[in-house]
């Protein structure tokens, strides 16, 4: 598959759009912070746009893997609704059974994402689900950690797209699906 | 509402001790930590804890919270599967608008939990969820936290209490509701 810009309904981005709240300056001067609490408050454009994130990959999906934290909230609900496995991808440290674990750079540094080595079984077909494509860089990891196990990864589904941080360019011919594009970094 | 062991049907509740994963001397020499990650991935029985852990509250309630980041998973997927808001109480500088702070302490020091002031209007009546009840610091922080603001808490659910912590001891006379309880600590 080809990174694609799939077709979402212009009406659905836009009402949530318009309930997605603004916060400038967060988590530093300059940043203007998407925050997604104040749609979570709205379940029924949450369901909504959980069917939206879910649609292009219907029926090409094993296992659902969220992204600690705000990828645990639209992951998990994911999951539970349409009866599929879920696997937390989490902060070093967190995951109790043996892990493995994908390092990424920061602006300033580096982090890490790990999985349990043994929540992915080889060829799984997997779904990646986070709030927010920035970067990509963590999104990047969280492939390489499905892949190291012999997963496939279908696909990365995210509620928003910060367009002008390029973050596809990180996902190589990955499948990504965006429910909410902004242009501005 | 006085603190009552409500009867859960023992059938899931081993169903669900069968699933949960041990693992032993976790995050520290002797502690045996449950892990919940196995359970996540059968969501038949995922689907089944989360009515359990909604019965005795059905018809109650206005909103769900959720604390970081285990109570993301069940609370965020009950939210949506039962239509509710969902509000997510988080470690101290992660949510970017107002805030209100609730501090606990642990076994060596203290740490706090934060709710956006504006997440949870003036009566409306709250379920509060987590994965586990230990020694219920966090628990009876998030219900301050909720009470705060004049929210009205009419319940906590837990998948799992380890009972030899003694956590009901520090909720009052909150309604607490549990689908599986260790005995030992």
């Amino acid at each position: 598959m080809t990174a694609t810009r799939q077709h979402v309904s212009s009406d659905l981005s836009q009402r949530v759009r318009s309930v997605i709240r603004n916060v400038p300056d967060f988590p530093k001067p300059g940043i203007l912070f998407r925050d997604i609490t104040t749609l979570l408050l709205r379940p029924d454009l949450m369901q909504e746009s959980l069917e939206e994130m879910w649609r292009p990959f219907d029926g090409q999906v094993d296992i659902i893997a969220g992204i600690e934290s705000r990828g645990f909230l639209l992951g998990a609900a994911l999951s539970v609704t349409k009866g599929l496995p879920f696997v937390p991808l989490r902060k070093p440290g967190k995951l109790p059974a043996e892990t493995i674990r994908e390092s990424y750079t920061l602006e300033y540094g580096t982090d890490a994402l790990e999985m349990h080595r043994d929540a992915v079984s080889a060829g799984s077909r997997v779904l990646i689900v986070d709030d927010l494509l920035a970067t990509g860089g963590t999104a990047a990891a969280a492939a390489r950690l499905v892949e190291h196990v012999g997963g496939r990864v279908v696909g990365l589904s995210f509620l928003i797209e910060l367009v002008g941080l390029g973050g596809r360019d990180r996902l190589g011919d990955a499948s990504v699906h965006v429910l909410l594009a902004y242009d501005e970094a």
